[in-house]
């Protein structure tokens, strides 16, 4: 009766959520405790990397003054809010020189300018100036002085909310746009994962501010009920199930497996030995974490052409994953197996001697006290469609964690009474304009978010062989023509707003 | 050299805003320090009172569980914000019976009940609830236990905001809905002046939760640069104008008589006696202070019959307080035509013996806080157009004296950088819906209003000879035909909304 805990990773751009899962192998499930864990990745990649661009942005790194609430007149101590500006190929403030402003996510902002390729490569065509604004809590931009200041308790950490972040953008781009005497300027909003939460809600909250937004790979959907629980972990296990039925099989029937060999009574040297482990497997859920993280990365990196987004992979990573575990030969063991496929997330260059199955292991991450606050999303595992062990989100349990880990009261129905997402489609069919909402729908997120266009102007675009907003990132050479075709896409509808921006400026100016 | 203070209210449901004006009789203008003093009717105003209403609201009143700051996860105590609910007329959640919102200003929900008889009249015909909440901070909405303990110093006060206000009734409608189990039943928002601006903030914030808005008579556009700051005082004054010039430069010359008066021997003691004050005048400015609020609230409350709801006016109080001024036999002195005139605005009834210049000497109001942080609203007065003493609004004096006041600094730019306001046809031309903004263009408020429709569905209706939100008070035998008509168009208005309601819902559960 193993429990597995699932560190899930609303990666792309290291969005990262956490929750749990338990095992229902075949033993029948327990009502057990939700766990909440550490994100395994958050350390290695929200740090500033080297680029993979083949441009690399040039930009100026500034520093703004923040109220750290915005909504209160507390007497609180402001912060130095980090943001990125090039000027470079702007056309200025006469020409009306718009501004291609990236809602930064939960990470360093200059990772997000060097994995965000699109906006630089056609902020040129565009005269645009490019602003890349770090989020609160993250990077370099932290309140109280120190990141172990800022994240020191739940009263240090309070103001780490999403509507913060909001007005952080808007009282900087109002500022921004007030020095540089351009306050007519039309500004555009881009965002990938939860920046692209951030890019969509921004354009729904501050219309003045923004005139649209491309909100890439951006599940504003997957919160409380309004998509099902278990969308994220099917689309995840059809990721694998469309390239081999019995890859999914393999992995579907390898919790039970590793939890019986865990138990067994040289189980656990077993496993380590196995799995290349460095250090001594403690627990067998700790492997589970390990390879269900991988999965569920892999399914969101799930790109076309060989990339170094995350890890180093092959192109169509899924196909390879499933290639190595049913190219076995017969009778290699189930555990075997999953180490080959998964050998490929996590060693596909072949240099790693060893694994380190947790290299975060007190998970104070600002996005565990997010989605512990507001971004609560109810994950489940079904027991027909997912591979992974079965489990259904439990609120309680997952209220208890976040006390216990945060000593903060989760708030689950906040986001949508501040945001919405029930009834998008009625909401916003007369409502708003100017979003685009870009989804491939081989990313496990693509589920909770808006795949059908709501009216002329907020547009779904969804491509069958995207992943986790591969349309945000670089052009390269290998870019096969549906990306191509999407991104022209995309730069049209900018083009559209920008060109009615201006017409509707010369008509209210001539009332 | 005499210095005015003008102590002015955003009177029509008791929205007050006090600054300060700076005599430009005959002496050369002196750079002086603003004045920020107590609003002078709030006490009286904004209590329980009596109704006028023809029809008396019947209504259940209850108290809901709010969060002090919406916006971050600070361990705050929660407060009881009260509303009233009448579910008498109300179709219930079957039939997706609507509910009617009024958005409650800053004072005594009751009061605001009583005073808002179209919403009680018309809920029946739509098989509405109805329900009134109070604003935080107002009324018996108090965080802290008690008014004392919630205004004693800037930190209680600093979580007095409209955004949290707006959190507050958003927070309050989904549950209410999840309560009587109609979620999806429509919500329809009403306000009159700063009730009309949270209605129609809220609209655009909060689309998902109201699909419409009547905002009556609010000023949204009166903050920063957006209106010219001489509008309010020149549409008080043209509306004496427009009675009688002779009146209106009466008036006008009046300010530099009586500080000349004033600074005579006995000029403080023959003011006490000319003005029938019940002590002593102390400074002339706060006789002018008296006087200036008087007119001010007379172009608002300017209905064109008797009416009751700030003090017992007869019919186009205007046109009888210049009748009496000028009226007055040849060689009365100015002050004793000012004194007739003004009568009529303070003892109509004829029942006051004397006159208490000011009864809330203290100025720790509610409002004069939100005017003090976010709602910043530059008054100036101009010296061709408008009947009072010249004034140029200062933001440097302005911010000292709330400084000294309340030990806090405003942010003059935070509400158009949270809401909009500079080129909002341009902004809302495609997007947002269904807002109405009705203006009488006898209310001085209108000038910061939205008097030009902007699209097919964000609708401005305006009256000639509207004063301040009079279309939200209960229908009189008395009524005009063109509010009759007027009240006509807001029903169909709202009717459309519900109907379009009704048929989105269809469309998008068929899709």
């Amino acid at each position: 009766m193993a429990e597995y805990r699932l560190c899930l990773l609303l990666l792309s751009l290291t969005t990262i959520i956490s929750y749990s899962v338990q095992s229902l192998g075949s033993p029948p499930p327990l009502r057990s405790p939700s766990y909440k864990r550490a994100p395994r990745f958050l350390g290695r990649f929200s740090g500033p990397t080297k680029s993979h661009l083949q441009i690399q942005p040039q930009y100026e790194t500034k520093y703004f003054e923040q109220r750290l609430d915005h909504f209160s007149f507390s007497d609180l101590p402001t912060f130095q809010q980090r943001y990125l500006v090039s000027t470079e190929h702007w056309i200025g403030p006469q020409r009306l020189g718009p501004i291609f402003f990236y809602c930064g996510n939960e990470g360093d902002i200059v990772w997000f300018a060097n994995n965000t390729g699109f906006v630089w490569e056609i902020a040129p065509q565009f005269g645009a100036m490019v602003v890349f604004p770090e989020h609160r809590y993250y990077g370099e931009s932290f309140p109280f002085g120190s990141k172990d200041e800022a994240y020191k308790n739940a009263t240090t950490l309070s103001y780490l909310t999403t509507e913060q972040a909001l007005a952080d953008f808007s009282v900087l781009i109002t500022e921004l746009k007030q020095n540089l005497s351009c306050k007519d300027c039309p500004v555009v909003l881009f965002g990938g994962s939860y920046g692209g939460m951030l890019a969509a809600w921004m354009r729904i909250k501050y219309p003045h501010i923004a005139i649209g937004a491309l909100a890439s790979s951006a599940p504003i959907l997957q919160f409380e009920d309004i998509v099902p629980p278990e969308t994220f972990y099917n689309l995840v296990s059809s990721g694998f199930r469309r390239e081999s039925s019995s890859c999914f099989n393999y992995i579907k029937q390898s919790w039970s497996d590793l939890a019986s060999t865990g138990q067994t009574n040289d189980g656990l040297v077993q496993l380590t030995k196995t799995f290349h482990l460095c250090q001594e497997l403690k627990r067998t859920e700790d492997l589970s974490d390990w390879l269900e993280s991988a999965y569920s990365y892999l399914a969101m990196v799930n790109y076309p052409y060989p990339s170094e987004f995350l890890m180093p992979l092959p192109s169509h990573p899924i196909r390879e994953v499933c290639k190595r575990i049913d190219g076995c030969p017969a009778g290699t063991s189930i555990a075997e197996r999953i180490y080959e496929g998964v050998n490929v997330y996590y060693n596909y260059t072949g240099e790693a001697a060893c694994f380190e199955l947790d290299d975060d292991p007190h998970g104070m991450s600002g996005w565990n006290w997010q989605a512990c606050t507001e971004m609560v999303m109810p994950m489940s595992s079904s027991q027909e469609l997912s591979m992974f062990p079965t489990y259904e989100f439990n609120y309680s349990s997952f209220q208890e964690e976040c006390l216990k880990d945060f000593g903060v009261k989760p708030r689950p129905k906040w986001i949508t009474t501040e945001f919405g997402g029930h009834n998008i489609h009625a909401t916003l069919k007369n409502f708003g304009s100017n979003i685009i909402f870009s989804n491939g729908l081989l990313d496990p997120w693509s589920g909770g978010s808006v795949l059908k266009s709501i009216s002329e102007s907020i547009v779904a675009l969804v491509t069958e062989e995207g992943a986790h907003h591969i349309d945000l990132r670089a052009s390269s050479p290998a870019d096969p023509d549906w990306l191509v075709e999407q991104r022209a896409t995309e730069i049209k509808l900018i083009e559209g707003w920008i060109d009615s921006y201006h017409e509707k400026r010369k008509v209210t100016f001539s009332m």
